[in-house]
């Protein structure tokens, strides 16, 4: 049971992210190929934006490690 | 039992945080790319969004880490 | 089986609210983004919306702390 | 099995609120954007249809308090 | 089973009056900002269909409660 | 398992009633707003329809009630 | 399970009608709202409509009694 | 376990029913509020489409009370 | 398990031929209603379709009935 | 158990099958209507097309015949 | 066991088969309708694409068949 | 369970491949439909794109194979 | 359960490779019948971003082999 | 239950690695498309997206290999 609840939670914050991420790059690129001269705006609000998406997923691997070595 | 709660807890908190987070973050990056004028008007909209959708989730992980070590 | 509880309830909140208020934030946002000059009137409306959304999702999380500590 | 009883009805209690209001609040933002002059009558408006969304949902949450300290 | 079953019919109930009332309201929301003119006449049509929608939910708590209570 | 049999047909025909009735009234409202000076005809034709579409679900209300009584 | 079946049949043709019901009514006010010249003849076109859909339903409302009964 | 079959049969044929009327009534209103002058032949139409439709539903209903009754 | 079986296939082969023919109809209903004149036309390709279409759920129905029945 | 699987075989393919034709002919009726003049042309390419898509079904039925009468 | 196998790898390359056909055979007639002068190499490549996509299927359709042989 | 894993896997990989190369077939003729002069370099460019998608299928058969004979 | 695990993971990696390849290549298909004189900067990003979407299934096949001869 | 376990981990990461990274890798090409001025820049985002895409799929590999082999 330990082993099926860590490959949940590290499955899940895996959709979870590449959800949320490619999202927001896929956005970043439209927008740059539509207007090239604001692309260091946009690609300063991205780094921004993934590293809030990713942590919550990234506190969910730890769960998931945690479950495993416990 | 209880490994699996947690991570039920951990994985839907990141699924609900990167979808939540995605969709605000995209549409910042959309606003941004069609009006650069008002970026800075957005960005700030956009960390008080981001904060005020993280609280849930991140209430949601702390549930999973009292259940993990309860 | 009690945690199992907590956490389907805890991850629902988290699930609900950030639905919610993703879609309020991000269509403030795109509001914002079209029309500056009504942007306070709109920030405003997205505060009391927020508020209003997270009402119910906080009182499952409560159910959550209860099921967990009773 | 009482436990898992009140964290679904609470956790379907909070979906649904919040999946009813973010649809009225989106809508009363998108219409004051476009007519920033009737905001005072959309806000009235939605005021109304919140209480009454979250009628039902609030009894759920009272079943879920029920089942859980009966 | 007697907890879970009356927590099913409490959030089915949630869940659908929510969605139907969600429904309705957001598109009176929408008929007002077009035509702010007709806001009394759509308003009063509003009142109508959520006491016609809200009838079945009730009686689907009401089941909820019967549940519980016998 | 009468319980549950019983909070299944409940919930099911609440989610139909206000799934219809939604659709129904929503429609309405929209052409209210389009067209005001026809409302009387269109009002009257909703009254009908609601009608025609409560019936079912109501029955199935009485199923559950006969399931919780029988 | 004898209850149970019931419940499947009975909640299942609630859903079938109100699901058809609506969708022909909502077009039938669709096309009043635009035409209102032809609304006799939409609606009487509507009537036998919902007569042909409502049949079907109602027969696995009469297998709902015929089980609850045998 | 016959009577959750039976159930099953009539229940799928209901809302296998409804959703092939429901589409064909719905288009043939579509046509009538487009164009008056062919009601007839649409209204003809109709009537084979809909009779073509609840051939095999029929059927299902029949194997449903073959089941109840065998 | 064998009465569930022939439900099963029957309640399949229901849903497969109205989705099938309330497509194929409805798209005869919309082609007749924009030319009027092409009726014919259509029509005859109606019923070429509408016989291929239910060749394989009325052989999905010999199979209930021959479970049924073997 | 074989019964179940034969079943699900025939009802499968049933599906498969509608769902494939209902798009080709669907197809075939909307390009006859919109270009009159190459009906022919389309109507023997939709005969191979159908001839094609049948050959799985087909040979899922046969399964579901060599699964009851082996 | 043996023979549910069978039964989902034939339904699963059925819906696969007729899902992928369904695709290409409709915009062949979609492309055929038109530009009727380059209804050849349509065609053409038509038939190579069947080909490719029913390779796969036949292979499962194979395995089916070796599960029930072996 | 043996012939149930090696159906699972020959199932999904059929309905993997045939969705991958229905989209990308599908493109071509659309493609080449739009612009008839450059369908030789459209055609090559499916070739690789075709062989490219039906590698990891393949390597699921042969999984399926693997699990039957081994 | 040792077959089962490595169908499944085998499956995923199938589903998930063609899914992403099928998005990737389609939309290089699209790019060349718009824009032919860009075809080859098109095509050798498409080879990359089809190296890069198959590292994570080619693990999950490996994953899948190391199942099945552990 | 450990196979299994290790299974779904990576069978989940694959799905959600292509899944982003068709995503960003097809907006690129549709970028490229439309401004091939612009391609070195949406070019190289692309490389960084890609990487912070793979992050955590490859953690969650990585669980999977720590299942396999503890």
């Amino acid at each position: 049971m330990k082993y099926l609840a860590a490959s949940i939670a590290a499955g899940l914050a895996a959709l979870a992210a590449s959800f949320g991420n490619g999202k927001v790059i896929s956005k970043t690129l439209e927008g740059m190929a539509r207007q090239p001269e604001s692309a260091g705006n946009l690609r300063a609000t991205m780094f921004i934006g993934v590293g809030l998406i990713e942590a919550v997923p990234i506190l969910s691997v730890v769960v998931a490690f945690l479950i495993l070595f416990l």
